[in-house]
């Protein structure tokens, strides 16, 4: 099978349990011994790993047993195709016995059709390793924004229907639902924007520096093998409050940059832009004014898609005039510094546009900020950046991680966190549609999760899913409520310490468990150590020994561990 | 109105946006000017006080504008007659203008019918002050968690309905179905143990030590005064695999036992029992097999019930023979410890039950380890001790603040964790019914964050919601752009500063804020102090200042963090 079809393959048990469905047949059993799945699948492939391992459980005559893959079950179309033209399958598939197919087939139903052993589609679990990787990068983030005096909220998973309505544009089809159970209706949050400004709303807050970190839901196609999911982290840091104008985007930006930099995952520009400008642009270009948004939206694709294809949206799709997309095209693939606003500033077409004057005035002032902050030269302005969402009125941007740094994925040029300001927002839940001017960074944190543990298998010293500083060892037998009376010494000290669930554990492999497990230091007794009212104390990396008094263990343990840090 | 009436009206507001329902009308404006509800409601009434501040916004003009209240408005009766009879709403409501009455009733309903400024029932927003003290609770718990050596997972917030089904018997009914939108049939989870055996199977894992924090969702009637909602976190602790007996279950024991003293939120005790004596006890006082699960189930409501009520269950709901419930009843009110399990082990009933003295053993392990781990004394074998929940299979465990403590709750004595053995849960998952033993406890972590939060604010020392060490404050205008460098100076030495949005605040109302929020540090700069290159340092409580040079500035303030420290 090529990578293609195993990333198809992978797409169709994200979905389903089995190749055909909801219950295991012969198809798996083809798959199964065809040879084309690795016996240990990599993790780009998780849905894949996850069949093999239950397929794993499966004995050979149980196997053997699976019923036909018929038409009824569900298989696309594709992968019915690739199944069939790879694997031979209707010739295999041919039954001996009929009768003992059938009866087969019962069993095997009724039995393996319980166990839908797999998470919903376009989610997953964590593990250990991945969690103790988003823990590091979470407290790396939290830090920073702690230093801008940032508090935290924390808002309900799913909100009235009519909160997230009218907010998201063409993207409300990707809400998900939940049932009509009698009461209110009720939708899983999309993004943690809208409930923030229905929190500031509601709560009448006229000004709050605030992060939240919080998974969101979107009902999207699920590329799961480049990590994006219908379950995922956002991490938003957001400043509502009337302000002197550019000195909250100012700190949202020096905030992007103080991340990025403390994550150190590699180079990155900081790109900028103003809705205002883009306004001007679209207004001077001759786009009509409800054209504004798709038009936008069109400029929104430029860093996935060649600018013939964005124009091609704009003049067939959006029925634009071929000439406004041209003009429009001259400005979108502009991008510089301050001196491009001061060129722009004096442009023919934009001198009159009081939009785009405005828009340069704030950026011009953003880069004086952000020079006293010391994060200029981190900047560029782009006049080809639009993003996507509706609500931003003011300046906006995003931070890209440069080109051939993330490994693997043929220098894409990555977004990894983005934002601007939004004034409109606040005032759609107010009954006197009183507003809060707001302006804000998200995080794409999923991403950055990825970049730090790919970094991290790069280098030798893996992160430790625990943080265990002694495991406690017995050199012989009869020794467990010695080693229960050091774990509850060493606990009441405060010192992370596990032992054996053993009763009588080989010495060898305590000792080889605290080295698997990067536990620096092992108290090691036995018989003679007990009558002593003694203790070892080892080291597990030099695997040097001492000997200390019991009442002096908690003291000694603590300033090794305070000198190792 | 009474306490009680204004406990049935923030019920009502919790589900619906205004007295009438969805819409405001004349029963909102009536309530408001009847001067029974308090002008900034208490925190215990959350929903009253959503609702008072969401009224403060209408001018009086939109009030007498408002509707009336009509028959099908969404209003329970309860309510409805709440209101009727406390504020004579019928006398009040007749309008004068029928014309008129109706023009403003069509404008307030198309524009406030749009804002539904509410969160959905059984849930609610957590504010900066909030959320401090929240993670304040959970650090501590983790500390305790990575103590004990376990790791984090993490798994999705909905999972397969069937994944769910045949779990949580009767209280099946309170899970949240999401919408059917094609494609799986999902629902919300419920627990973090269900989801946790699923992983387990999944993965085909013989053994891990692991905590989850996270929310979970059941459709409960919510009793939101009280602090039960229909969102809210659970903080599990759970050990799988197969070791030596009662090892695992002593050191969750011990667990709860650490994370209890450490918070230090009063005196308590771990009441201990086992789910193989319960079932001995039933057997040989004759309850039929298939009643053990009902009678447990009756058995658990003793903490809220007095006997004669549970026996009434047994008796009437369940159909035990009343004489059986009596012997019942002996067993079940007793408890002591140790002399208790040895006395039980020779009781004439018990001596033939296999069951039972399994459990008696087990118990007389679990006080011998906890002795060693220096836990016992906390423990109290509580034969009236069932737990809820069908998985239990061993060893359960509850545990108590004592009577009393919780100012406020008239002496209820709270359950602030709870846990037990489940060997069978992960068996449900696994193709082959293999299953991995399973013991595990939860944090009833709601709970210890009300408790947490009246113990602060007893306290003069209230929890800071910010982090902030540095205010930057300028004594004169024309300051803003040294603000902002210095800013970027502290921040790149990793001190946490703020500064005022204003071009030029006034000094007073800076230093003012540095009080307020409990920044320990002012940095101050006026146009003498830039051109000599200096700032003062000011101590925000002492008021003491000193003159720094810039390029020592950093050193200065960290110096002056860790002393403080």
């Amino acid at each position: 099978m090529t990578e293609k079809e195993l990333l198809i393959l992978d797409g169709h048990l994200s979905e389903y349990s089995y190749v055909g469905g909801y219950l295991p047949t012969q198809a798996d059993f083809v798959l199964l011994k065809s040879g084309h799945i690795p016996s240990d699948p990599p993790h780009s492939l998780p849905s894949v790993r996850r069949w093999a391992a239950h397929m794993a459980s499966f004995s050979a005559s149980e196997l053997e047993a699976l019923p036909q893959l018929k038409d009824g079950c569900k298989i696309d179309e594709q992968l019915s195709n690739l199944v069939k033209n790879n694997l031979n399958m209707e010739k295999k598939e041919a039954p001996k016995n009929a009768g003992e197919q059938k009866k087969g087939a019962q069993n095997s139903k009724g039995k393996s059709g319980k166990f839908v052993l797999k998470t919903p589609k376009g989610t997953r679990d964590y593990n250990p390793a991945e969690m103790a990787v988003r823990r590091k990068v979470f407290n790396t983030i939290y830090s920073v924004f702690h230093m801008h005096g940032a508090v935290e909220i924390e808002t309900p998973v799913f909100e009235l229907k009519e909160v997230l309505t009218g907010k998201y544009g063409e993207d409300s089809k990707l809400i998900y639902d939940l049932e009509d159970q009698g009461g209110e209706i009720l939708s899983l949050r999309y993004d943690l924007t809208v409930p923030f400004a229905r929190y500031v709303a509601m709560n009448k807050i006229t000004n709050i520096k605030r992060y939240h970190v919080a998974r969101v839901y979107r009902r999207d196609n699920p590329a799961m093998t480049r990590g994006r999911y219908r379950e995922f982290y956002q991490c938003d840091f957001d400043i509502a409050g009337q302000y002197e104008a550019m000195l909250p985007d100012a700190e949202c930006v020096q905030l992007v940059h103080q991340v990025l930099s403390k994550l150190d995952l590699g180079e990155y520009t900081i790109k900028i832009n103003h809705r205002k400008i883009l306004d001007g642009v679209f207004g001077a270009c001759g786009v009509p004014a409800e054209k504004f948004r798709p038009i936008c939206s069109a400029v929104d694709k430029l860093d996935k898609s060649p600018w013939e294809e964005v124009r091609k949206e704009m003049v067939d799709e959006k029925g634009l005039d071929p000439s406004v997309a041209d003009t429009i095209g001259e400005y979108v693939k502009l991008s510089g510094r301050e001196e491009l606003i001061e060129k722009l500033e004096n442009d023919e077409r934009l001198k009159g546009s009081a939009a785009a004057q405005a828009g340069f005035a704030d950026l011009k002032l953003l880069f004086e900020y952000s020079k006293a902050l010391g994060c200029d030269t981190y900047l560029v302005f782009d006049m080809g950046l639009a993003r996507g969402l509706d609500y931003y009125t003011g300046v906006i941007y995003e931070a890209v991680l440069k080109a051939g740094q993330e490994g693997g994925e043929e220098g894409t040029v990555g977004s990894v966190a983005g934002g601007g300001r939004y004034d409109q927002l606040v005032g759609m839940f107010d009954p006197k549609k009183k507003t809060v001017p707001c302006v804000g960074v998200s995080f794409g944190i999923e991403r950055l999760f990825a970049i730090q543990e790919r970094k991290d298998k790069a280098q030798t010293d893996k992160i430790r899913a625990t943080q265990t500083e002694v495991f406690v060892a017995s050199a012989c037998k009869g020794m467990l409520m010695e080693r229960l009376k050091l774990l509850g010494t060493l606990h009441t000290a405060g010192i992370k310490a596990e032992s054996s669930y053993k009763n009588n554990p080989k010495l060898l492999n305590q000792l080889q468990y605290a080295e698997d497990n990067g536990i620096p230091m092992v108290v090691l007794i036995g018989e003679s150590e007990v009558q002593e009212g003694v203790v070892k104390v080892r080291n597990t990396s030099s695997r040097e020994e001492v000997t200390v008094k019991r009442d002096e263990l908690t003291t000694v343990i603590k300033q090794r561990l305070t000198v190792n840090l």
